[in-house]
C-alpha cells in the first residue's frame, strides 16, 4: 500500500505492506485523514518519530474479530493503552505508560490506505455524518478536554490564544459554554473564518493584559506561554494545549506571583465530540483548506504548513 | 536609623531617616527579622528593587492612630493593598495590581531599626512566643497558602522538592495533612535537620520519577521545575513556589502530554501560620543557624547564602 513515511527526518510517500490485524484489533480501510499541526511538529523531530504519520481518520473496518464493526464506517481514538496497569485500572487510559500512539509513538498512523487499530479505540459513525466532518473527530475531542479538566462559568472571560485549526475549535466548543469567549490570533483571515462561525474575535496586539479568567494557549508556537501568562488575571488559568519540538525560554516568576494555575491538556474524549460535530455545535467546514489525494500528500504537507493554512484533508481513495 | 539597603545592586548598612507612619498605619520598633531566599534573589536583581530589604518580621508597634496595637508585639503581612479595586473587593488584597510589597516593591523593608506597615496588615502575636519563632511567621504562611489552594488527601504520595527553609516549613505544614510525605533534596546536612522534624526524606538521585500525585516545588532554583516536572505522575499537581531572577529553558511538552496541573503559590494566610508555630506543629528553630546583630546584616546575607545555611536572623537591638 502507499503510505506517508517519516524517515530519519525525511518525508516520503513509500509503498509498505499493508498492517495485520490481531486478535482484538481491526483492519481499517482508511478513507480520510486530517494533517494536525503535530504532524508537522513531528517532521520537525518531536517525538523523535519514524515511520507511518496521520492520527485524524475516518474509514472503513475490512476485518475485526468483532462482527459489529465489519463495514462499518468509524474514527478512532489514538492512545493504545495496555489496559492493565494502575493508570488504566484508575481510567486514565490516555495515560498508560506502556501506551502507544497511533501515528505519535512507536504505531504507525493513519497517513495510508490501511491502519489497525483495537476495536475498543473505535467509534461508529453516524451515517449522515460526511468523511470531512468525522475527520474533525479527533482534535474536537482535544478541544472538548478543556472542559472535563475545567468548568467554565457564564460569567467567565475567556480568551482562546491562537487562531489555527486547535484554536478555532476549542473556540467553538468553549462557545458552548455561554462564556465570554474571546479568540485571539495573529492573522485576520483566520480570525475572519472563525468569525463565520460565530466566534468574537480580536487582533493579539489588541487584547487586554491579565484581563482574561481563562486563556486557553493553543498557539503551537514557542512564545504562546508567555504572551498566555501576559494575558491572564491574578489567579486566573492557562490551559496549555500546544506541543512543539524543544525548549523554551520562559519567566516563571509572574506564575508564582499571580498565583497562575497551568493545566496540561492534551487528548480528549470522543463521545462530547461526535456530539458536537454531529449537532453542528462545532462546524470545522470553514477550515478546510483543501482536500488532496494522498499521491500528493507531501505537497499536502507543504500547504498545511503554509501560514494562513488551517485544515489540509487526505483523500485516500484519490 | 541604621538600614540595610540594596541601591543599584550594592547592599551596604546605611543611616537613614525612620519612616514616618500615616493615617491607618503603625511605626514598627523592628525586634528581630529573618534573610529570605527572596532577599538574596533581590540582591541578584529580581524585581528591580533599590531601597531597605527585609519581609519577614517581630516588633513592637511604637506609634498607631489604633489604640489595641500601641505597644503590643507584632507581626505583619507583606502585601499593601489599595483596598479599593476589583481583585481587593474580592478578598484578593495579595494580588491587588496597585499594592506595594515590604521589602520587595516599592516600599522600605525592615532590615532596620524601624519599618511602619498599616494596622490592617498587623497580627498581634501570643505572649508566648520567642521573637525567634516568631520571625516564622511570613514563610509559613507561604507554605500554609498551598493548603488554601490545593485539597491534600491522606492516600496521597506528596513531594516536597527542595531542603531549604521554605521546604523544611512546606513539609511540615503538608505532614498535618496525613498525606505520604516526602522531602526531596540533595544535601545530607538539611535532610537531617528536616528527619529531626519527623519529615520522612530522601535524597534526589534516589527519588522515584512520575511518582507523585503532587509535588511541591521549593528549590529556589532554575532546574527545580524540570526536576517537578519528571517526579509527578501523568495527570499530578505540581505547586511552583520558587521565584527567582531572570528566565529558564524549559521542554513544556510533558505538562501537556501528562496533563500536569501547575499551580503558583505565593504569600499566605498569617492564621492558620500562628496556629501551626503555636502548637508545635511547624517547628522551625532547628532551621536557625545563626542570629547576627543588624550591624553585621551584609555578614549575615553572605551566610545565609553560603551552600548548606538555612535560616539566618537579624536582632535590630543588637
Amino acid at each position: 500500500m502507499k503510505a506517508l513515511c517519516l524517515d530519519a527526518g525525511v518525508l516520503a510517500l513509500r509503498d509498505r505492506a499493508p498492517p495485520v490485524a490481531r486478535s482484538g484489533e481491526a483492519l481499517i480501510r482508511v478513507a480520510m485523514a486530517g494533517i494536525c499541526n503535530t504532524d508537522l511538529e513531528l517532521a520537525r523531530g518531536y517525538m523523535g518519530f519514524s515511520g507511518v504519520l496521520g492520527h485524524e481518520l475516518c474509514g472503513v473496518v475490512e476485518a475485526c474479530d468483532d462482527a459489529r464493526f465489519v463495514g462499518r464506517r468509524v474514527a478512532g481514538e489514538i492512545n493504545i493503552a495496555c489496559r492493565r496497569c494502575e493508570l488504566c485500572k484508575q481510567g486514565l487510559e490516555r495515560h498508560c505508560q506502556a501506551r502507544t500512539v497511533m501515528g505519535i509513538l512507536n504505531k504507525d498512523g493513519c497517513f495510508a490506505e490501511y491502519v489497525t487499530l483495537p476495536v475498543c479505540n473505535l467509534h461508529r459513525l453516524p451515517d449522515g455524518m460526511p468523511d470531512e466532518l468525522a475527520c474533525f473527530l479527533e482534535p474536537t475531542a482535544a478541544a472538548c478536554e478543556v472542559l472535563e479538566q475545567i468548568t467554565v462559568l457564564p460569567r467567565d472571560r475567556v480568551a482562546v490564544l491562537g487562531d489555527g485549526k486547535l484554536g478555532l475549535l476549542a473556540a467553538q466548543v468553549l462557545a458552548g459554554t455561554g462564556c465570554e469567549l474571546t479568540l485571539i490570533g495573529k492573522h485576520e483571515g483566520k480570525l475572519e473564518r472563525a468569525a463565520k462561525c460565530g466566534i468574537a474575535t480580536c487582533m493579539l496586539v489588541d487584547a487586554a493584559r491579565k484581563a482574561f479568567d481563562m486563556v486557553v494557549e493553543a498557539t503551537g508556537s514557542r512564545e504562546g506561554m508567555a504572551l498566555a501568562i501576559e494575558l491572564t488575571r491574578p489567579r486566573g488559568t492557562i490551559v496549555l494545549k500546544s506541543t512543539y519540538h524543544g525548549a523554551v525560554a520562559l519567566d516563571l516568576a509572574p506564575l508564582v506571583i499571580d498565583e497562575i494555575t497551568v493545566v496540561g491538556s492534551r487528548c480528549g474524549p470522543f463521545a462530547p465530540a461526535l456530539v458536537a460535530l454531529g449537532t453542528g455545535a462545532v462546524n470545522p467546514i470553514p477550515m478546510i483548506d483543501a482536500v488532496l489525494p494522498l499521491s500528493e500528500a507531501v505537497s499536502a504537507f507543504e500547504l498545511a504548513a503554509r501560514p494562513g493554512s488551517l485544515k489540509v484533508l487526505l483523500d485516500m481513495r484519490g
